[in-house]
């Protein structure tokens, strides 16, 4: 059972339940209220928003730290982890989810391939106010402290003002090491894309496998994006919605002449 | 090499490429075009947009009939797939994608879950016109011949008219079953979700496990929907963006109070 005099919180994230970014996550969110950790028992990276239909799921509660919070480590994608604990682990809704800290960034196009901001629009699909946080560091031991007020202030906010309906938040902190953070930028997705490069190798039994990899690039200039703000040092919110109807190329379509 | 006098059209799906659905959509693309399928090995249907990260690729060239098309089976998600076709495979950039015909519906809320328009979102990204085709049947043995004639009729069009930048369709197909199709709606996508119901179980060790279920919900009665499309007999065709910011919350977020 849970305290029902503070809100409840649900954490996770796509990198697994040990990463440093979900410890960060947590010590801050039990400042706030009651928390619980539904989160993958490994890596989840560029998961999308897969979910597990073929196999089995497993969710056990287990003791990471000292801290107040509940937690369970789950098999399963990080979709899998919101909806498990939405309708199987939490005793009633939770008034807001968040997902990280991802280490690496979650800005622009990576919204789609990411397990983080995933969790984060199953969040939003449930009615309940989400939101993803990742840092643009991928290292490991990366610090997490100077993004720790922000973390808090964006919270607090959400859980006081609410989430406008069919979105959550995409909120991305610069790298620590470009210097303090100068604020935050509500910013639309910039447009930009990974070109990839295969790295191709032969196996010990001389077949061929491929690793994937590539590089990202941002074909886009408007100071209004996502990708202008972290390069500026400021931290970006994005809404994101569920909803992907390019509404404005229905009438064009229409014009097409269908058999039938 | 493949034939430069006639669009290069690549296929995908995320059944697998044995699959039924597949087959009959190779069977209608080689009578428009040059075809080359890069397609999973096995199911992968609710993988989204997850794409290979943590471990390797293969692809290797497979002959499954006698048809004029040349085939490759990929141990990776659509997404993969996709990359892996117009990075490793192909000769030169194809002139359309299609993926599917999927063995069930991907209207609705379904379109972020499906590896089959996964695939067809990835084609958009690199710039390419890209269509997911779906029937909602989801029994292997689905009769795919009624819908032959606008799965040509769609690739066709697309070829010499393309598809909006930055967007791809969404195509599915009523069950066949309801009676004859009645024509074809270019629609929003419907605000509809799953309620889940984990079928929760113990393995002969005593340990709890879960099978992911649940029931499809629509709480949407616009007849503007995919949704009412298909209910009443329509085929559905939404154009889909990958562009998720909800350009319109930008501003109710821009009121809060940021610290620092």
């Amino acid at each position: 059972m849970t305290d029902k005099s503070r809100p409840l919180i649900l954490v996770t994230n796509d990198d697994g339940i040990t990463a440093p970014g979900i410890r960060n996550l947590i010590s801050v969110m039990t400042q706030i209220g009651e928390v619980v950790v539904v989160a993958p028992d490994g890596p989840q990276s560029g998961k999308g928003h897969a979910i597990t239909i073929e196999s089995t799921l497993r969710c056990d509660q287990i003791h990471v730290d000292d801290g107040p919070q509940k937690e369970f480590s789950c098999s399963g994608t990080p979709v899998d982890c919101v909806k498990l604990a939405v309708n199987v682990v939490l005793d009633r809704k939770p008034d807001l989810i968040v997902s990280g800290i991802n280490h690496g960034s979650n800005s622009s196009i990576n919204v789609i391939y990411s397990g983080t901001m995933s969790a984060a629009v199953e969040g939003a699909l449930e009615g309940i106010p989400s939101i993803g946080f990742s840092l643009l560091d991928y290292s490991w031991d990366a610090d997490f402290s100077p993004v720790h007020e922000y973390v808090h202030s964006i919270a607090t906010q959400a859980l006081e003002k609410g989430i406008p309906r069919g979105t959550c938040l995409n909120v991305n902190f610069p790298r620590p090491k470009n210097g303090p953070i100068k604020g935050v930028r509500v910013c639309r997705q910039a447009e930009a894309n990974w070109v990839e490069e295969f790295d191709s190798r032969t196996d010990p039994r001389g077949r061929k496998y491929y690793w994937l990899t590539g590089k990202f690039e941002n074909y886009d200039n408007g100071e209004d994006t996502d990708e202008w703000a972290l390069a500026n040092g400021y931290v970006s919110i994005v809404p994101v919605q569920y909803d992907v109807t390019a509404h404005h190329a229905i009438g064009s379509i229409n014009q097409w002449d269908f058999k039938g």
